[in-house]
């Protein structure tokens, strides 16, 4: 066991602290992981309030994790010490149902996976994540951080940047595919600069305008403003892919009408209120309303490689640990740009 | 011009009664079809009562039409003087939009397809459908019955049939597939036995096991009662496509849970208001709601030459012109093993 230093909430809604907890000793699999930087997830405060239900406290949270491997475990063969790497929202898994098999760990059948926080390991010990100093993780839900990649722009591509990269393979979008992308947030941000990198035609719908320019540096082709309701009449029709990363209520028939015949919307964001949805939406031009969570791991690694060709990284507001509270009250008020990165070594 | 005895109702919600309409003289591309049979679909009840939206009255329902060909215009090459064809839901379309152009004319763009009836053909006169002793139809929009199929069988096919048929090709019900059919109507009836013909694993999920008898001999291999609570908890993750046939709002949350990672939920029919679900249905699991309507020309000549392959025809009950209120109101009350089907002949 070792002693490191965190930043935990201790209770439902509480602000986070400074505290101490324990990792366990490096076993035969496992690699023990130096932080470097935490990125700040907008679920990481869904689960401190446990907006998606009861939730383990003290919360440790933080699943957008990158650092250096610092010890192995005497098995370990992908990871030496020195090595620079991630670790995202999962740190284990089944490994035995088809998805796990398939490189589907995120939506593993044998029990779920193992959050990387706010979750019970298979030893029915509480996961603690990545507002912490150390972290000890079986190496094969650790990824490699390429080394044209700097690690606190690399932080937040393990959630918000395979999230995004996920949906937008499996929709296929590239070249010829027109895209849009709901809300202009940390996922948001990320989304518009896969799918451009992936040669789709990006369009950006958001509230307003007020982070156009933004949206067209990151790669946008187009943005427009979804409080004007000219908005959906120009654009009925329009996309293959819409990418919604927007946890608020949309009115999804409205944007069910942007669809092409066959387009898919695919929510990445999650209300906590069930939403409405008039069928004929989804009849008309045979549209798809879908669910994409995270991506595996091995899909991970290649977002990673993908980012790293294509020298993207997270548009980040680095913070010390002290700044945690009140990062969050920011991200709550979509006061930030366009994610936060926790300097870990201000723990 | 033609005049042909028809049934119509003259307003919305009255009865239907025996009626003369005008046919059209047969242009250059038409093909004047002598009725033979003509289907009940659930959907000629909503509109003759509006629940879709105003609608033209008198309307002449009836969009499964089953005849022989008794004059072809100049220009028509398919087909001749006593060739068997049908009708299905749409008389005509853009036919220069890319969906048109692909052969997906119900999803046409270019001002939408011209529905059988209750629509206003490029004339902008009221279509009227196939509760008559006869109609003039485009022979772009017609389709041939082969010798193999009994044309009273196989008028529910240009509805039920298609409808069923496109969303299980699309989402590629067959070998090693497990697809559920909900509910056990004239849809479901047909859903059953083209999914079992294409090779899948066929499971009915209907209100209760009245029609378990009919289901499995019909071509499913389970019958599933939906009303006890079991046969979520067993059949959870189990489908790779659910095909759901009602127009009645579902809990779409529960019918989601039944569906393996990547699953589809096809709905052919569509309630009147919006549904509800919860996003994280979706987002577990990469699932998604969709929807489907009907098929295009060319794929309904597929499914036709599919059903004859197969001996494949609608359950249906023959009845009287006179008896159309009737069976309007059997159909409500979901009491039709599977189909009414009008024998033209007592008009």
């Amino acid at each position: 066991m070792t002693t490191v230093a965190a930043y935990a909430a201790p209770a439902a809604k509480a602000p986070l602290e400074r505290t101490t907890i324990e990792r366990r000793a490096v076993r035969e699999f496992d690699v023990l992981i130096d932080i470097k930087f935490a990125g700040i997830c907008h679920s990481d405060i869904h689960q401190v309030q446990e907006g998606w239900g009861e939730a383990i406290f003290p919360m440790v949270p933080g699943h957008e994790i990158a650092g250096v491997v610092s010890e192995v475990g005497p098995g370990v063969t992908k990871y030496k010490v020195g090595d620079r790497v991630g670790v995202g929202c999962m740190v284990d898994s089944c490994r035995e149902c088809d998805n796990c098999k398939a490189g589907q760990e995120q939506y593993c059948t044998g029990g779920g996976m193992i959050g990387t926080y706010n979750a019970l390991d298979k030893d029915g010990e509480p996961t603690l994540g990545g507002y912490a100093e150390k972290i000890v993780v079986d190496e094969n839900y650790v990824v490699r951080i390429p080394d044209g990649l700097s690690l606190d722009v690399a932080a937040p591509l393990l959630c918000a940047g395979i999230t995004t990269y996920s949906p937008l393979k499996h929709w296929n979008a590239g070249p010829g595919k027109k895209v849009a992308v709901v809300g202009m947030g940390g996922l948001g941000h990320m989304a518009v600069k896969l799918a451009h990198a992936l040669g789709a035609e990006v369009t950006v719908l958001s509230q307003s305008l007020r982070k156009q320019e933004d949206g067209l540096k990151l790669g946008a082709d187009h943005y427009y403003a979804t409080s004007d309701p000219k908005t959906f009449q120009e654009l009925a029709g329009t996309f293959d892919l819409i990418v919604s990363t927007v946890s608020a209520p949309l009115d999804f028939d409205a944007f069910l009408s942007l669809l092409r015949t066959d387009g898919a919307l695919a929510n990445v964001g999650a209300p906590e209120e069930p939403v409405s949805v008039n069928l004929f939406s989804l009849l008309m031009g045979r549209k798809t309303l879908a669910g994409s969570a995270i991506g595996g791991i091995q899909e991970t690694q290649e977002m990673l490689d993908f980012c790293a060709e294509h020298g993207i990284g997270a548009e980040i507001e680095l913070i010390g640990a002290s700044e945690i509270n009140e990062a969050y009250e920011r991200v709550q008020s979509s006061d930030v740009r366009y994610r936060f990165v926790i300097d870990t070594a201000t723990i």
